[in-house]
């Protein structure tokens, strides 16, 4: 099954840009009359006829729409250092919006060796990995932020009004603090709800002041069992934890 | 932490081969009398002091011996099927033995497109992984055989007397079969024991008829969950799954 991407719906026409258009009338030889099936990024999967085939934009007359099409029981928002590699970074970007994800925010903590991220690459990731896994909603990438900033934006006092409706998760590995970790199935165990953010950090780890100051905005720690995972490898293991827990 | 592999232990002296020996004494510039971890690949990590740097052999003389050391309180089989494309199986390679497995049977189903797969590489990499990640027990990469050879050898005729020990799981995806799956997480849920055998197609998936001779040989059909995953990330989903159910 191939899926198509557009952000451009007026009524129940829709238009695919240049890159989707070429795809779809050069390389996949569509043409006016075929149905083809079109996800708008945010959660409904279109059934459309091919109204005009122009390879630089593609016209389509919606005729069905599929909402939650694909969907996971949950809202994961992870936020992960940039590992050195970078291929290592987008592996996991694939791996988890395969396994079900919903935001990345690369965040940037005092130990990161790498300090610069550029979000368009991962973006294209991300929205290839969705069509790949027949996925209707492309998990969104945040601008890169420093931890601090992160936790400070998305730790328990800046959204008090839902605090009980979100778990908000840190992995960490030293045990450079005195506070007792659970772990992450543990956690998700105790857990009602499905909005979830969970934050990994760099190679060299979190800072015990980033740790401290995480726990103290709500973020409970965690570990992700006795193996000793790279960063991209723990991402991945979380995301699946999570995928894991909300599957029957 | 660097650790070493020698499977040349006599008495309390251990060698090294000639590219442990080399990264050894080149590459990291370890000197007689420096201390050196050897794991021996299966399961004991050694702590030993250097006695002769021969570049081209290093001898090292055991001064303390770690039993179990970075071992999983389980024993997991993953019998996967080739992907198309090398890098991801080798990815999953990677992946699965830095969260935790035993052995590894690259199988070939009716289904697949790759036919041939070479182990010395994928042995390699298993190593380099085991090493990396600080375990002791290098995962066990078997010859290529078909699905059903597979079966015949792992399934529960052959090996009666241990059969309540043993789960044996196969992941398909389409249904094409009758039977009911559940989801890995249940199947390991209701078991006891932590020998564990788990069986995954290719991307065409399994045959209908290799998926009823596994069940018919005692091989319980499980789901991953609603995604779409990809050969490769199925297995490391399914070995997650497995990390996660021993994690405490």
């Amino acid at each position: 099954m191939e899926i198509f991407y557009s952000n451009d719906f007026h009524g129940n026409i829709c238009r695919l840009d240049k890159d989707e258009s070429g795809h779809c009338v050069r390389v996949l030889r569509h043409k006016s009359g075929d149905i083809i099936s079109v996800i708008d990024g945010e959660g409904t999967m279109y059934e459309c006829r091919i109204t005009d085939d122009d390879p630089r934009e593609v016209r389509a007359e919606i005729s069905k729409g599929f909402e939650n099409w694909g969907r996971h029981p949950y809202n994961l928002h992870m936020a992960v250092c940039p590992t050195k590699n970078n291929d290592r970074y987008e592996w996991m970007l694939e791996k988890s919006t395969e396994i079900g994800l919903d935001r990345i925010s690369p965040v940037i903590g005092e130990r990161s060796e790498r300090k610069v991220f550029k979000t368009e690459r991962a973006g294209k990731i991300l929205l290839s990995a969705a069509k790949q896994s027949l996925k209707s909603v492309i998990p969104v990438i945040s601008e890169p932020e420093t931890v601090r900033e992160f936790i400070q934006k998305y730790g328990k006092t800046e959204t008090k009004e839902q605090d009980g409706k979100i778990l908000r998760m840190i992995a960490y590995c030293f045990d450079t603090t005195e506070t007792e970790k659970s772990s992450v199935k543990k956690v998700l165990d105790s857990f009602n709800g499905n909005n979830i953010i969970i934050l990994i950090g760099p190679e060299g780890d979190f800072t015990v002041s980033e740790a401290e100051y995480a726990i103290s905005e709500g973020f409970v720690p965690i570990h992700l069992g006795d193996s000793r995972l790279r960063t991209e490898t723990a991402a991945v293991v979380a995301c699946t934890a999570v995928y894991l827990h909300f599957t029957k």
